[in-house]
């Protein structure tokens, strides 16, 4: 309302200050001003989600996101080349089913579910059987082959919601989708059900990774709605005998070839210096990729072309890399880091933004004592953007074989309160991305960029 | 993907410290944890926004509004109460219409458009006149007379999105919205037409008060999507003679009668000693009124209902209060401070909440310099829940009439990049509210409360 415009017009005199600036601060500014002015992030972003779309490993869709790129990149890097690697073939086949049998109360019920990634397939026959629901690896074991064999485990620990970091949320609760197929089915289950990651009561199920572990015998695992998740918990309360029911068609096909997507900016006076920045190019096949990663992707290049629409030189070389199958294998983010160490390269630094197209909030970063008080002294130049938190480690997936190169690595860390509302799901798409908190991210990535290949990191 | 699981769980270590907290950090503490587990806040939004709906003052959701509020208070204050107060009754009436008549390439171009709040209508027969188009009140003056008389002035000075903060961008343009049709009266315009304070190019208008100067004649005003104006103005390149015809049938009818609605916990040791929460219950009529100010309201709403929640007894008074008629008047505001200062009540301190429910970023305040280094010497109590912005002024429209009783004020600020793709238009929904983000922001509402109410301001 009217009465606000006299503190408007105060911020709009503390935002725009007329004294001198320090050439970095003039730098950055001029990066903020022209994405958020003449940005092409956003317009990216929805080519990749909209026109191309999900784009899981040895898909079609990840083939065009590949071939999207390297034209994209094209308008502003030196170079662009394809990075050839083998890709897991994992696909989700005819859509999943599973419902309760014979509840007592309510009959048949049917349940929103879908494949975990990477599982097996249950086939046309489906699996049946009693659910038996726990929380830990530890209440599995405690219950044993007796209570468990040729039964359902249904892992439902949620994640916490009183976790300020979703990200925390989610660590302390994927350990289930990740490891407890195997964990199950060491103990003679047919088929296991987790709790999706989600944080929220949804109708819609998260997918994701599942890894099976050597020797043990693999089972098919579906991941469920939270809002049934807590249907089903509350029904084995009172009806242990429920005999559940799920059919997947999914499969895993042979490897297939696919490509790391790699732009470069060749450097002026250290070309042999290599900043990296990158997102990963595949994403899950129930949406449109858009969070998860088509922003980190989209950001990365965006660095490039900032580079280019202001005139910048830069003094090293700038690679913007589209890693390949970050998903469900990271074969793109290893072997990167193998041709880099077969080709002796020297990379002084690697950023990567998959979490999220969201407002900045800081960098995270894996970094010796000396880099990690260069890039700290920076906060200060960073504050009038909102990113203010340059304390937490951690860098990215793609990027973290670079580390025992002796890499400083580095995560872009955009607010995390939205993220799991999206992750894996059918919701991962393009109207999720708010057009600036897009481009700020992309702004604040290129400003790190800009000072890494200023000052170095030494 | 899996594997961020190692950085997941250090995160999971550092967000909840084993080592003994201070009693206000567990305090804090347990007021996040109950908000985020247990809170209500999110179902008292859906409640008002997609049950009650629109609430502009004077209309039957505003009364509804009043009556939903009263009783949902009366589940944890102590006392109830509304103060009456005469508001503003402005109507829309029936649909806007709105088109070019005579482009030579496009023939008619219907325009999306809305009136602007408290606008005189212009009735059935329409205003139509040729499109003089200004960026500023300045070029408008320069015009004069002689090139406005009989026109209708077109306001496109777009909000500058190179600023950060969304606020101070909408601070440098919304004076055309404000002041601009009495501006162009002056000249003897017969209509304005002002670009909608949107930040990206949108399909809708966003409506919002103007305030007609006195002795100048009341012209008709309405507000053209973002979209809209970009193609109006290019479209004057080159026929500076296009005729514009609008219709809008909205009028002001008798002020009406309605209420500030007021909850109360009464302080345990310093009962004469008040700490206000607010937001204000009215809103634009063109959707639900849910980030502007729904979102308020239930935080402040949440503020004593935590308190009852944890079993927490206020030493001092804590009062929510849901004030009347911030949009179009400030009536309700006006009659608080009013009130206080005729019962010579001892206001400690008042907070708004009405810049959306997004991540909370911190406080500002408009406070003396004691009080203000008591409220930063709390910022690392919030750090750990993401509030680190603790030095811009300004505090809220309805509580600034407070300040000349020298009560501290302050508002809350979250993320602003979000807020006006939605602000007065037909996309303020409920489905653009984030559970989490509402409810960090009604956590960090209540722990300020909380510290204030234990160590004061002095």
């Amino acid at each position: 309302m009217i009465k606000h415009t006299v503190r408007l017009l105060l911020f709009a005199c503390i935002a725009t200050p007329v004294f001198a600036q320090s050439p970095d601060a003039s730098a950055i500014r001029q990066i903020f001003d022209t994405e958020l002015s003449q940005g092409k992030s956003y317009a990216a972003l929805e080519y990749l989600t909209t026109r191309i779309g999900a784009r899981l490993s040895g898909s079609p869709g990840a083939a065009a996101g590949v071939e999207w790129s390297r034209h994209e990149m094209e308008n502003f890097a030196d170079s662009v080349w394809l990075q050839p690697v083998m890709v897991p073939h994992w696909i989700r086949g005819q859509q999943e089913q599973a419902r309760v049998l014979n509840s007592k109360r309510q009959g048949t019920i049917e349940m929103n579910v879908c494949a975990l990634g990477m599982s097996v397939g249950t086939g046309p026959e489906g699996v049946t059987g009693q659910v038996v629901e726990v929380r830990s690896f530890e209440e599995l074991k405690q219950l044993g082959e007796k209570r468990i064999k040729g039964k359902i485990v249904f892992f439902n620990r949620p994640m916490d919601v009183k976790q300020i970091n979703t990200f925390a949320a989610y660590g302390g609760a994927v350990e289930q989708r990740a490891l407890g197929p195997s964990e199950a089915a060491k103990y003679g289950a047919v088929g296991v059900i987790v709790r999706s990651m989600g944080i929220n009561q949804e109708d819609y199920p998260h997918t994701g990774s599942l890894r099976y572990a050597l020797n043990i015998p693999k089972i098919p695992a579906i991941a469920i709605s939270t809002r049934h998740a807590a249907l089903l918990s509350t029904l084995l309360q009172t009806e242990k005998d429920l005999q559940f029911y799920f059919e997947t068609h999914c499969e895993t096909l042979p490897d297939a070839p696919s490509f790391n997507v790699i732009g470069e900016i060749k450097g002026s006076q250290y070309p042999n210096e290599i900043i990296v920045v990158g997102g990963h190019l595949d994403s899950w096949d129930l949406a449109q990729g858009a969070h998860d990663d088509g922003t980190g992707c989209v950001q990365s290049m965006e660095v490039m072309r900032l580079m280019k629409m202001i005139g910048y030189k830069p003094k090293r070389t700038i690679r913007a890399v589209m890693f390949m199958n970050e998903e469900n294998g990271l074969r793109g983010g290893l072997e990167y880091a193998r041709q880099a160490a077969l080709k002796q390269e020297k990379h002084i630094a690697a950023i990567e933004s998959d979490d999220g197209g969201f407002t900045p909030r800081g960098f995270t970063m894996n970094a010796q004592e000396g880099p990690k008080a260069r890039i700290k002294s920076w906060k200060p130049l960073f504050a009038p953007y909102g990113l203010t938190d340059f304390e937490e480690e951690g860098a990215g997936a793609d990027i973290g074989p670079l580390e025992p190169q002796g890499v400083t690595t580095l995560g872009f860390l955009p607010d995390s309160q939205r993220y799991f509302d999206y992750h894996h799901t059918r919701e991962d798409t393009f109207d999720k991305v708010s057009k600036r908190e897009l481009e700020l991210g992309a702004a604040a990535m290129t400003a790190l960029v800009y000072l890494i290949d200023q000052h170095g990191l030494n």
